[in-house]
C-alpha cells in the first residue's frame, strides 16, 4: 500500500518558527521522524507532496529512508488537502494511505489501518472537546458525516477525524475530488461526503493512543516528549561531565557535549552535539539543539531550542526558540500571567497557564530584557537592553525603548 | 496569679503584614508562642483581651494551651491599654499580671515577677536611647514616675517600661482607671501615676534579658531569631536532601521539605512543611513558612516568609513577606541604599542600613522588577514586569509602567 | 648603566581608572612590578620621573626595590618624553636606558639591550598593523627614521618603536633635546632624528617577545594575564574552601580568602587577601583585588577588579573596575553588541567584540541596572535601579531614570 504524505502546508500558524517539517527533534527533522515511522511500520512506498519551498530538502531526507520515497510539488497551496492529492495523482494507484506530516501518532494507528480490509479513517477518541472535525458514525461503525467544529455538547461522537485515511481505490477519490465544488478549503471533505452519500463505505477506526498535531508552536513540547520516549536513552562516550554536575532522569546527550560544575539536568532532556551546559545552570524537561550554550546560572524548563541558542543567567520557560538566538544576561521569558490566566498567543487561547516566548531565527535579546508570556519575536530581530516586550514583534525589527535619564550632581558621594 | 494578655491592638504600624498575633513563627502564631511562654512559666490562668477581628481565632488557639485561657472583647480600641483592662474587669480578681502579646521576653522576666511579693513592673535596662517610657525610680527601687520619650540625655534611669506589670490588687487599678482622665491614649499611665501619688508602692524590676516588641515589620526578624533559639533543632525524617545540597548551622526543617541539588542553607533557618528549596539557591538566616518555593538560583537572606511564597532567580533580603506572594524571575527586593543611609519605612527611620520589602498577602511581582529598600507593597496587588517601585503601593493595586517602545527596521540583521 | 623610568604621564586615556602606575596587580602596583623587573635584570640604579601627583607614592614604592631608586619631578607634563629626560638631567650620566613605566615587556628585551654595546632601541616585531611609530632601518640594522602612524601598507619595517632606548652617552641626547624644536609633543623624536642625521648610530634591536602597553583600560586584562604567568601559583594556607567549591586551572589565592559552597573558579584567577567568593558564583580569567565580594550567583569573566568591589547576582564580563565599587542584585555589565560589532570606548575602536564596563572609584550601581558595552562610569557616581546606561557618565554623577508608574485598581485580584 502506498502512503501519500501531506507536507506542503505553509506553517503560517507556526510563525516565526518556520516550516514544521524541518523542526529538528533529537537530531532529525520532524519529516524524517514521520517517514521513518511509516517505513518501520511497513509503509515503504511513500509519496510526499511538498511545496516549492521544501521539496528539495524533503527529497534529500527521503533518500535516507529505508524504502522508496518520491516527492511531488503542490503548486496551489490554497487548494489544501484536495490539491495535494490531485498534485500526486499520477504517482498513486490502488490502495493509498493519506497521512499528514504534522500529526504525530503511535504505531498502533498504522497497525489498525493495516488490519482493516476496507477504506477507513482513524477517529481519535477524545475526552474533552477539541475544535476539529468529528466523525458521525452509524451503528455498524461506518462514517456518515464529518462535522467540523460542532461546538462543545454537539459532538456526534467522541471521535475526531485525524488525517490517517485509507482509500482502497484512490482513483475513486481522485474522481470525486475532480468533481467536488466548494468555496472553502474543504474540497477534500466535500468529496469524501459525496462518496459516502453515493454509498462508498468508510470504516471509522476508534483510536485512543497518543496524538499530537503540530499546528501551533506550543504543541512542539508535547511532540518532543513523545519522540523522546521512543528513542534509546544514553550519554555519548565523548561527553564531558564535571564532578559536581548532576544528571537525573532520562537523558539523551550527544557527542562532544560538555557539562560544567554545578550544572543540574533533570530529564527528560535531549542535548544535541557540542552543546555546553555551563556552571550552576538548570536544564529540565527540554530539548536543546546542537551547538547551544545553556549559560551560567540559566534555567531552561519545558522548552524547545533549535541550534546555536545562547543564554547567560536567563530563565527560559515553556518557550520555543529557533536557531541562532541569544539572550543577554538577566533577560527573561515570562511564562505565567500575574492572574494565572490562560496565555493567549497571537489571539489564540492556548488553554495553558504557562507559555513563554516563541522566537524566530537570528534574534538577539539584550541584557535584563523581559518578554511577556506568549509573545512571538520575529526572526532577524534585535531587542535592546532593559525593555519589557508586551506584544508580538514583526520579523526584521530593531526594538529599543526611549530612555529619559536624569544625570545630576551626586550630592551623596562618599 | 492571673495574667491579662493584651491582644486587641490594630497592628496599624505592621501594615500590610496584618494582625501580628497571627504572624506564624516556626509553625505557630505568635500569640500561641506567648501563651505557651506564660503557661510553661506557671501562669496557667490567662485572660486574653482581643478585638472583634481576632477574638475567635485567639479562643481556638487558647484551647491548645495547658491551663485555662479565657477571652474577652475590647470594643473601643481607642481606649488602648486602659480599655483592655476595663473590658476584662469582670474576669479579674486579686493579683494580676498585665502582659502585652507583642512584647517578646525571656523566662527570667516572668521569674522576677513571680519572685516579687509586691506590685511591680519590669524595667528593661537599655544601653542606647530608646523612644519609650522610662521609669523614674527612688532610692528604694520604687517607681515615682514614668516619663514618655524623654529625649536622649534626659532619661531618668536606664530602665524602659515594658508591659509586664504585676498589680497585687487589680480592683484598685480598675478603680483608678475608672476615674482617670486624659485627652490622649495614656489613660493607663495616668491611672498608674495617680496610684503612685496616692502612695501605692510599685517596685521596678531591672531586667537585662532579651526584649523585642513587634511594633514595626522590621522587628519580625529579631523575634524569629529569638524564638528559633528556644526551639529544638533538627530535620524531619521525611525531608529529602539531594546529594550536592549543603546544610550548615542550626536548622529546623519540617516534614515533606525537599532540598534540591546545589542548594545551600546556612542556619539559623526554619523551613515549614512541604516547602521546596530548589537548585542552586541560597537560604540564610531566614524563616520560610509552609508550602513555599525558594526557587532556582534565589537568595533569601535575613527574611521572613509566610506560607506559599514563590520565588525564581530572585534576591529577597531583609524582607517580610506575607502569605501567597510570588516573584517573577529576576525581580529583586533592594535592601541597601546607594549611600548606605538608614532605611525609612513609611516615614519612620528604622535605624537600619539594610531593610528590604514589606509585602502583604496575595501579591504578584512581575519579572525583572525592582522594589526599593523599605517599600511596602499592599495586599492583593499585582506589579508588572521590568518596573522600579520607589514608594509604598496601596492594597489592591495594579501597577504598571508606561512603556514607549520604538520598533524600526533592523538594519544590523545578520 | 642607569635607567630612566618615565612615569609622569597623565593617564588621561585611562579615565576613570586613574594613574596606571598604581593599578594594583597581584597585590602590587604596576610601577613596583616594573621596578622589580628592572632590578632583577640587573638595572639597579634607577631614576623615576614622576609628576607632583605621584612622586611621593613612587618614592615609597622605590624604597622597597633592591638597588637605588631616585625620583624627580617633571613639572611641565606638556613637554612629554623630552621634558622627562630634561627634568632628570642632573641625575643622569654616561649610558642610560630610557624605559616607560607602562610598557610591559619580557626579560629578553632587557637582555638584548645589555648585550648590545651601542646605542640602541627595541623594535617590537608586529604581524598586524599597529598605530605607533615604525622604525626605518638601513641594511646594517641601524635606525634611519621613525615614522609615526604610517598607515597600513606604508610601514617602513615590521618594527614598532618601544620606549626601551639605550643612549651610550646621555649628555649628547640632553644637548640635542635642549636644541630641538617642535610645535608638537614629539620633541624627543625630533632630537633623536637630529642625532641620527648628525651621524649618531642607533641600532634597532628586533624583539618578538611579549609587549603590552597600558594605554587604554581594555589593555589591563592582557597585562594581568602576563604578570600572572610570571608569578608563583598557589593557595595560601589560611584560605577556606568549602567542600563543594571547585577550583580549576592556575590560581593565586591570598591569605584569608573564603570560597563558599558551589563556587567555581576557573584559572587564571588571582584573588586578593580577605576576599570572598560566595555561593554558586563563577570566577574565571580574572583579577580580584583585596577585600572584594564575588557575590552569590555572580559571574566574573575576563575582568579586573581593584579593592572592595562588591557584587551580588551580577554578570561582570570584560570589565575594569576600580576600588570601592558595588553592584546591586541583577545589574549587568553588557559586553557584546547585538550585532557582534567591535566595541567603541569613548570614540576609540577597541578592535574587540567583547568589552564590558570601565568604572571609576566609589561607584554604586542599583539593582537590575544594565551598563552597555564599553561604557565608562566616572568615579564618585551613583546609578539608580532598573536603568540602562548607554553612554559614558561623568565623575560625581547621580543618575536616575524618570519613571511613569500607573497605579490603578487591581481588578484581577485573587
Amino acid at each position: 500500500m502506498k502512503v501519500l504524505v501531506l507536507a506542503a502546508g505553509r506553517s503560517k500558524r507556526m510563525h516565526p518558527i518556520g516550516d514544521k517539517n524541518f523542526l529538528n527533534f533529537l537530531g532529525k527533522p520532524l519529516i524524517q521522524h514521520q517517514l521513518e515511522f511509516l517505513s518501520r511500520n511497513g509503509f515503504k512506498d511513500i509519496v510526499v507532496v511538498g511545496s516549492c519551498t521544501n521539496l528539495e530538502e524533503i527529497r534529500k531526507i527521503g533518500d535516507k529512508i529505508t524504502g522508496k520515497v518520491e516527492v511531488c510539488e503542490q503548486k496551489n497551496l490554497d487548494l489544501g488537502m484536495a490539491g495535494a492529492v490531485l498534485a500526486a495523482k499520477d504517482l498513486l494507484k490502488g490502495a493509498v494511505l493519506i497521512f499528514s506530516s504534522n500529526d504525530v501518532v503511535e504505531d498502533t494507528a498504522l497497525k489498525m489501518i493495516q488490519n482493516c480490509d476496507e477504506s477507513c479513517m482513524i477517529g481519535k477518541k477524545v475526552e474533552e472537546y477539541f475544535p476539529g472535525g468529528y466523525l458521525e458514525i452509524n451503528s455498524d461503525g461506518y462514517i456518515q458525516n464529518i462535522i467540523e467544529k460542532p461546538g462543545e455538547g454537539n459532538e456526534p461522537s467522541d471521535m475526531v477525524n485525524l488525517v490517517l485515511h485509507k482509500h482502497k481505490d484512490i482513483s475513486k477519490l481522485i474522481n470525486y475530488l475532480s468533481e467536488a465544488e466548494s468555496s472553502n478549503d474543504d474540497l477534500y471533505e466535500v468529496a469524501i461526503l459525496n462518496m459516502i452519500n453515493d454509498g462508498v463505505a468508510i470504516k471509522a477506526l476508534p483510536y485512543d493512543g497518543f496524538w499530537q498535531p503540530i499546528k501551533y508552536p506550543w504543541h512542539v513540547h508535547r511532540v518532543f516528549k513523545y519522540l523522546f520516549c521512543l528513542e534509546e536513552k544514553g550519554i555519548a562516550d565523548s561527553v564531558e561531565i564535571a564532578d559536581t554536575a548532576v544528571i537525573k532522569g532520562d537523558v539523551i546527550i550527544e557527542d562532544g557535549v560538555k557539562i560544567f560544575d554545578g550544572a543540574v539536568i533533570n530529564g527528560p532532556v535531549y542535548i544535541g552535539a557540542k552543546s555546553i551546559v555551563a556552571n550552576n545552570s538548570l536544564l529540565r524537561e527540554s530539548h536543546i539543539g546542537t551547538g547551544c550554550m545553556v549559560g551560567f546560572s540559566t534555567e531552561v524548563a519545558r522548552s524547545y531550542w533549535g541550534e546555536k541558542v545562547w543564554t547567560h543567567m536567563n530563565y527560559v520557560g515553556d518557550s520555543v526558540i529557533s536557531n541562532d538566538v541569544s539572550f543577554g544576561a538577566g533577560s527573561v521569558t515570562g511564562n505565567l500571567r500575574l492572574d494565572d490566566g490562560n496565555i493567549q498567543v497571537d489571539g489564540v487561547d492556548t488553554k495553558m497557564q504557562k507559555v513563554g516566548s516563541i522566537i524566530g531565527e537570528k534574534v538577539r535579546v539584550g541584557v535584563n530584557t523581559s518578554i511577556m508570556p506568549g509573545v512571538k519575536i520575529g526572526s532577524n530581530t534585535f531587542i535592546g537592553a532593559g525593555i519589557v516586550i508586551p506584544n508580538d514583534i514583526p520579523d526584521g525589527s530593531f526594538v529599543k525603548a526611549s530612555l529619559d535619564l536624569k544625570i545630576s550632581e551626586n550630592k551623596f558621594k562618599k
